[in-house]
């Protein structure tokens, strides 16, 4: 049965984070005489991302947006660096908004475009409705509706977010396809009863050998990226 | 201070509900030989409207959505009309959809466009996601996000859904303006602190006479249609 909408994982699946937020550290560690790497601060800061998640998904903490866990985080990593005194809380308040902006890998915004063509698309992303509308109009993603985290206020790989994605667009999760290039994300997907899209990420961390290059279990649509997946859907 | 983002009253105020149902309700009487109206009838089922909303808000009963309420205010008008025997459960489904394709007002689209240059837009209304999702796409709204009563959990004119579309964008309300053809909406909107911008559909309910022209408040912007509202936020 075809899928009457598609929802999605964003970091790392439709966006590139790395990337993007060294790009926007680095003129900041310039600017300050900071002189470590950014890329190696990116992968810090994405590091706190899961246990701070962890704690809100096990139940020893209420659900806060991602932004404000962004936020906390970027205090621990400055902090790492021993550079926290360096930073005014409105400058910190500025680089955490640089989840706002990270760039799109080069099929992203095409696949989208096709598989709106079949059914609604929306992000299933732990990044809250600001985040993900903010991040829309960066990189050029036309979402009928953001679903997720926010509106289950919980976290993936909880299965209370994706039912209640589902739930939201009134569709059967087996009528839902799950798309990531992360497996854990959707076995979890699957697991809730959603039919599941799997693409590799290569340059997700930088070194392809540290990405998921293989698909975990037999998904409904295995591709190359997304507009392979689009295509194998037949739009 | 000019508003970072702007929320939006839908029904009647982007969208002609009442031609629209009328439309989709007159191939479906002639095929079934029923002779009612489908003006009159149309009214019958937004008269439903508040009375089924006054019940959740209330609280005497939990949220349920518009689309819900929709299908259960179909049966009721179509027992007054003693054709309920006439309609498959599927049939009546199909038409309590009706609502996911309304046709907006000639300067909606236009206008949503120009105020999307100032700030993020959203709708924050009544309908849920799933329904504001569809009828989007059929009026050719491009939405940064959909808020309003279903992330809210609650109705208008209750506080909680302009306070939780609020939080959504990550906004105080002072930063954000409801903008919406009806005083009651709009004033609800300002006692929770919001901005607010007015204009009239002098034809939502057929006759001029039926229909708020004038405003209630001294409201941030009131204006002849939405266009003109964006012309006078300088867009």
């Amino acid at each position: 049965m075809a899928p009457k909408a598609f929802i999605f994982d964003v970091f790392g699946t439709l966006v590139d984070w790395r990337s993007s937020i060294a790009r926007a550290l680095t003129p900041v560690f310039l600017q300050k005489g900071i002189a470590a790497d950014p890329l190696v601060v990116a992968d810090i800061w994405r590091g706190e991302y899961q246990p701070a998640m962890a704690r809100i998904r096990s139940g020893n903490r209420g659900y806060v947006a991602l932004d404000i866990l962004h936020r906390e985080n970027l205090e621990t990593v400055l902090g790492h660096l021993g550079v926290t005194d360096q930073f005014t809380p409105e400058e910190k308040t500025d680089l955490a908004r640089a989840w706002e902006a990270l760039d799109p890998w080069p099929d992203s915004a095409k696949g989208l475009k096709r598989l709106r063509k079949i059914g609604l698309i929306a992000p299933c992303s732990n990044g809250s409705i600001a985040l993900m509308s903010h991040l829309a109009r960066h990189a050029g993603f036309d979402w009928d509706c953001i679903l997720g985290a926010e509106i289950a206020q919980d976290y993936k790989p909880n299965a209370a977010v994706y039912l209640a994605s589902c739930a939201a667009l009134r569709l059967a999760p087996a009528d839902v396809m799950m798309v990531a290039a992360h497996n854990s994300d959707i076995e979890a997907a699957r697991q809730a009863g959603l039919q599941t899209g799997f693409f590799p990420r290569p340059l997700e961390h930088g070194d392809p050998a540290k990405a998921e290059l293989e698909p975990s279990d037999d998904f409904e649509v295995v591709a190359h990226n997304l507009e392979d997946l689009a295509r194998q859907l037949g739009t």
